[in-house]
């Protein structure tokens, strides 16, 4: 039964992107979409009745499940562009590892407020991050009011602490911020984190109840060499230390093989993956996620965007995009990944990668009120013979001009409400010189995978 | 020397990415460019001592070449969107070519003016256009100020009218609209032309002085069929009807093989290859224009769009970010083609493929000033550890706050001067039903390479 009470927000007059009793993407014109208590009320194309103490009168406009980030290292915007056109293995000993040796507390504020006001700005309204310092993050998303999934990372160089850290920071953010922060473990990657760490990491998941979030054949050679040297892939690594016995978001997997199919078969319900093509194409990696394979076995596949320092945007627009084309182009396959496929990994996929397959990814009654407004009346976007097609391949993230989570707008308008772009640059600005200094010769940690 | 009286136009305080003598990329910071008569008269670090008429303070922002769109079909924005997720002969045959069919003067006039809009807000100054009613096209150019290379397309299936109707376009249209139009004889590709009217194009090119644009070598397939129909290559019928004699545009090569490479060098300093990326992935077509292999021997690769009926949009700024990833994906090297050479192709290599190497390109005194301004404050462009990188993989063509052609400001601060978009898609949304309508059975012409 409605309230009499005015509701929060009515949009009213837009498109809505809806997603029928088989999860097929439709769009229902001329709808009016009622928030109340930062959850959708109702989604309707009958005239509104209801009185609300904020409306947007959202004509000529698309509304979206806002886009997740099923994975990313959000203060890495401070690195943008720092280490170009090399491969992995340099990017991370000769620049990365080292700049982020230097990293402060302020450091990760700065960037983590410049890369919500990015993803807000792009249509963004949860992000997965796996990061350091994250006490930082979550103060950062507890300000601005977008949607979090976070997870303090750590490696076996660090000793137990680094666990302990991950489990400590997971139990005490879990559902923080009003129930906007989730919580994950988050072992960095199997080559860089033991079986034993990987063991006691699952244990604590199940005794717990978290989830873990982590690095695992991110590509090829990180296969091949696990292969050469264990005799095992990582994701053979994930199943003998109990890791794929928990519910698990793996990062890229770009290097599954076909003999890690049946073990993520058997834990689908339970895995998913992130992927990040851009950073894959730019690295020259030899493969991409295998998005089809993993739909066969029934793996959800979130998109992402990686860190900026490799991926230089968290433009998860482009990401879309580049899944769809990427998928059809490695395939080999034009009529694979269609738009509305892609739209379908966008919002029911993405939110069930980081575990909030119940709460966000659609817009229908009882949904937390995440979503965006996307005006297509643009010359690029017109005319629009096939919508999926014009949000997917057509429409790009800065033609989103409204982003709300929980029924709060963070932007209206392309104008940011929750963060001061101007004094964040500025600020960064200053600290620069020390963050990229690497005289003092030190790496946080080593890849050799 | 300088002339006394007020320039036409000032830009001050902003970056502008220069080309030193050895072509490679630099930037001046808080340069002042000053524009007379249509071409930039001075750019400089000093204070601006020079009056003008129009005064842009583009503190904040970076002055570009204006980008080329080397190989398009403005039009056939009208078809966007409508034939997606289909290999490239049904693509051809069952949509885009029975469409074509309807096509009225009236739709190619909305079309080419819906496709300019995009293209001035994306920060395309100057468009290559093969196409149907192209005396429509060049009004349309006339109107709103942009630039292009105009080729009225032919087939051998219309007779040699065709041949002649092409030609004489050509002739009637050379350097129109004050200069900004010029023109090509535009067969449509060796399996829709005959050797014999490739031969007399040839001719006609060298007996008038004219260039030529066409399709060729546009995918594997089309090599692989010519080869096993002919015994030869399409690169091998240009070479042997005497296009390659000419002044050529080839549009995408994605089939160029290395048999064709000594072909080409041998022609090269008068033929060019354009480069539209995304419809390759989005073919799924197996592999992309050789760009590293065309360095190798001296010709220069221009970045395209090709029409919006495959690629959903006309955005060059995704080309330049696509080609610099789908390189290093193709060829496997991350250090290839870095963002400056993507950069060097997107100004002076695109420039020199629309055979407008010495008036356009570059910001420098006596070109015709063609040029954008970048706005790099948004928080996905910062901070700026490397200018290039951020130009080539962080921003986005809606960056791009204003574009000049000419000396004539076309966009000021995202606002269409010259072009009514709601007009023009209001009145092609009227034309839709009668253009889309396939009843008839009818296609101008079959795919059967």
């Amino acid at each position: 039964m409605m309230s009499d009470s005015p509701a929060d927000l009515i949009i009213t007059g837009c498109t809505v992107l809806v997603h029928d009793d088989q999860e097929r993407i439709g769009f229902e014109e001329n709808a009016t979409i009622v928030v109340r208590d930062g959850a959708i009320e109702s989604v309707s194309t009958a005239p509104a009745t209801v009185e609300a103490r904020q409306h947007i009168d959202a004509r000529g406009q698309v509304a979206l499940p806002g886009l997740v980030n099923c994975h990313t290292h959000a203060p890495m915007v401070a690195l943008r562009g720092l280490a170009e056109d090399l491969p992995t293995e340099e990017w991370f000993n000769d620049v990365v590892w080292p700049v982020e040796s230097n990293l402060t507390a302020t450091d990760v504020a700065l960037g983590a407020r410049l890369a919500c006001a990015e993803m807000i700005r792009g249509g963004v309204t949860c992000f997965a991050d796996h990061y350091f310092s994250m006490d930082t993050v979550a103060a950062v998303v507890e300000e601005c009011g977008i949607r979090a999934h976070l997870g303090e990372a750590y490696f076996s160089s660090q000793g137990p602490q680094g666990r302990e850290k991950s489990l400590e920071f997971a139990l005490r953010h879990r559902d923080g911020a009003g129930g906007r922060i989730t919580t994950a473990l988050a072992p960095h990657a199997p080559y860089t984190v033991d079986d034993a760490d990987l063991t006691a990491t699952a244990d604590l998941a199940r005794e717990h109840g978290l989830p873990v979030h982590l690095h695992a054949s991110e590509n090829r050679d990180q296969a091949e060499t696990s292969l050469a040297r264990h005799g095992v892939t990582p994701i053979e690594v994930l199943r003998r230390t109990g890791i794929l016995d928990t519910d698990v978001l793996i990062a890229h997997g770009s290097g599954i093989l076909d003999r890690d199919l049946p073990l993520l078969a058997s834990a689908a319900g339970l895995t998913a993956v992130a992927t990040a093509p851009r950073g894959y194409l730019k690295f020259a990696w030899p493969t991409t996620t295998p998005v089809r394979a993993l739909r066969d076995i029934g793996v959800p596949v979130g998109l992402a965007t990686d860190g900026a320092a490799s991926n230089n945007s968290l433009d998860v627009w482009e990401s879309m995009a580049l899944t769809a084309l990427i998928q059809k182009s490695t395939t080999g396959d034009p009529r694979w990944l269609t738009s509305r496929q892609a739209l379908h990994h966008a919002t029911l996929q993405s939110a069930r990668a980081v575990g909030l397959g119940d709460r966000i990814g659609s817009i229908a009654p009882g949904r937390r009120a995440d979503l965006v407004l996307v005006d297509l009346t643009g010359p690029h976007t017109q005319p629009v013979h096939d919508l999926a097609a014009t949000l997917v391949h057509s429409a790009r993230s800065s033609d989103v001009r409204t982003t709300i989570v929980e029924g709060r707008i963070l932007m209206r308008d392309r104008e940011l409400l929750t963060i001061d772009v101007p004094a964040v640059v500025a600020e960064l600005g200053e600290r620069l010189p020390a963050l990229v200094d690497r005289g003092h010769g030190k790496r946080i940690q080593e890849y050799d995978t």
